[in-house]
């Protein structure tokens, strides 16, 4: 693992790193952030999976979440959405490819020989994060904006045992039924349909649920609501009587503004939870 | 006044617009920040400058100051740093012409026909703002990073009848003795340095202080601190007796990331002196 900046911020240490991934094959980049309690001892960690186009950076720079992090004591963990670089397939979309990987292990030509995201993301970079910061493996959330929401939320429920905490802000919440989900699924893992549901929050929700409670924020003023279909979602959440809360708030977009108005109650609503554990 | 985009955040609205500015002759754009509580009625307002390379939206997107501002009840404003332009002079140096306007009215060839960045922010950016914002023109508070906290400083030592309240992050306290200062003030000013000395924050405070409390964080492990010369102005306010803190934070350096860790400090330290007003 290579170093590529630390900075103090809020009593604790924004680092940027980079390592030499097996599951991406290329080398990757993520942030971490320690809070000031992470001197003391091993905190909790919310990894932030971010949407199409970002990087780590995006939500390092924009989501104001340090602040809230030092506040609520947990460790914060930013990864890239997608392999990386010249060798490394690519497509002139912007939802497609490089800055897209859509948090699935790609099983199709010629997305497999990198895009293997749910693997980099669930096995690679935790192993990586714990063995090199001292954090509590066992107090994990997830969460993520967009794509990053619908990644943390298809993570989470398949993996409750790993993740005991989930949230979201504007997630994709139905990549089955929508423009963003059926072109990149059908890219990624093939055109048989039953490889595509477990990375279908809507259908995982409806499913199975998750043993804590989830909350989702969503702007009544974003300009993709007809691509994230939050209905679908808050549909599956209400039928399985699902804990949690799903708020439509009005006025907002899907800019990072939206995002960082939220942040401090997503934070908490993880603290709260990994804390207790 | 064109509006270039406006977003919802933290109950109230950023929105991003330009103008044709005389002072600057050219095309100039600027952010304001309403918090919600100016949709009950007017409110005070916070001018932040930028720094060196700096547009209005690194501190719009990165210092995180609009979640402080919406619980303070203050609106913001993100001025530009410079004149900009194919028609505006430039040098190749990041450190002087187009995103390096220092905060002062140029004199000299090339500069004199757009740099007046010290009219700029002092008089027709703030007619045009409260012409059509309903915001409280006897409550203005200034504040900046590095050449912003340069540029926060002058202006409101100079006219403490406009700026009610001050603060910076690690400004340039000296520039009249340091390499950040006398090639641009020459450039700008030329070469009677009688012409620089309002323009110089240690001075100013030496001469005049300031009427209500001052707030300056500098970072310990800031790269620029040779630059920026924070021991003069440290001595000048406290040989001035000036009502006010300075803090030296240990560990921080001289990015956004310590901006954003300290402005919720500095919003409550304007808010509460132009609340008072």
């Amino acid at each position: 693992m290579k170093t590529l900046s630390e900075n103090a911020a809020f009593g604790g240490t924004q680092g940027v790193y980079s390592h030499a991934s097996s599951a991406c094959n290329c080398e990757m980049t993520f942030a971490v952030y320690l809070p000031p309690q992470a001197k003391e001892g091993p905190v909790p960690v919310l990894w932030y999976l971010s949407g199409l186009t970002c990087t780590h950076e995006n939500a390092m720079v924009k989501a104001g979440a340090q602040a809230w992090a030092a506040e609520a004591g947990i460790a914060l963990v930013f990864p890239d959405t997608s392999p990386r670089g010249e060798g490394v397939a690519d497509d002139e979309a912007y939802d497609l490819g490089q800055g897209a990987g859509f948090y699935v292990d790609a099983t199709q030509a010629p997305w497999a020989a990198h895009f293997s995201m749910w693997t980099y993301i669930r096995e690679e970079l935790p192993t990586l994060v714990f063995r090199n910061f001292d954090l509590l493996e066992e107090a994990q959330g997830i969460t993520g904006h967009s794509m990053g929401g619908h990644g943390a939320l298809t993570l989470a429920l398949n993996h409750p045992e790993q993740y005991k905490s989930v949230s979201a802000f504007a997630p994709i919440c139905n990549p089955t039924g929508s423009d963003w989900g059926r072109m990149q699924l059908g890219a990624y893992l093939g055109e048989d349909e039953a490889t595509w549901q477990r990375h279908d929050a809507s259908k995982l929700m409806a499913e199975s649920g998750f043993p804590t409670p989830v909350l989702i924020d969503q702007g009544d003023s974003d300009q993709f609501l007809g691509l994230l279909k939050p209905e679908a979602l808050a549909q599956a959440m209400a039928l399985k009587r699902q804990a949690g809360t799903f708020r439509m708030q009005p006025g907002y977009d899907h800019s990072y503004f939206f995002v960082a108005s939220f942040m401090e109650d997503h934070i908490m609503h993880h603290a709260e939870i990994l804390h207790r554990l």
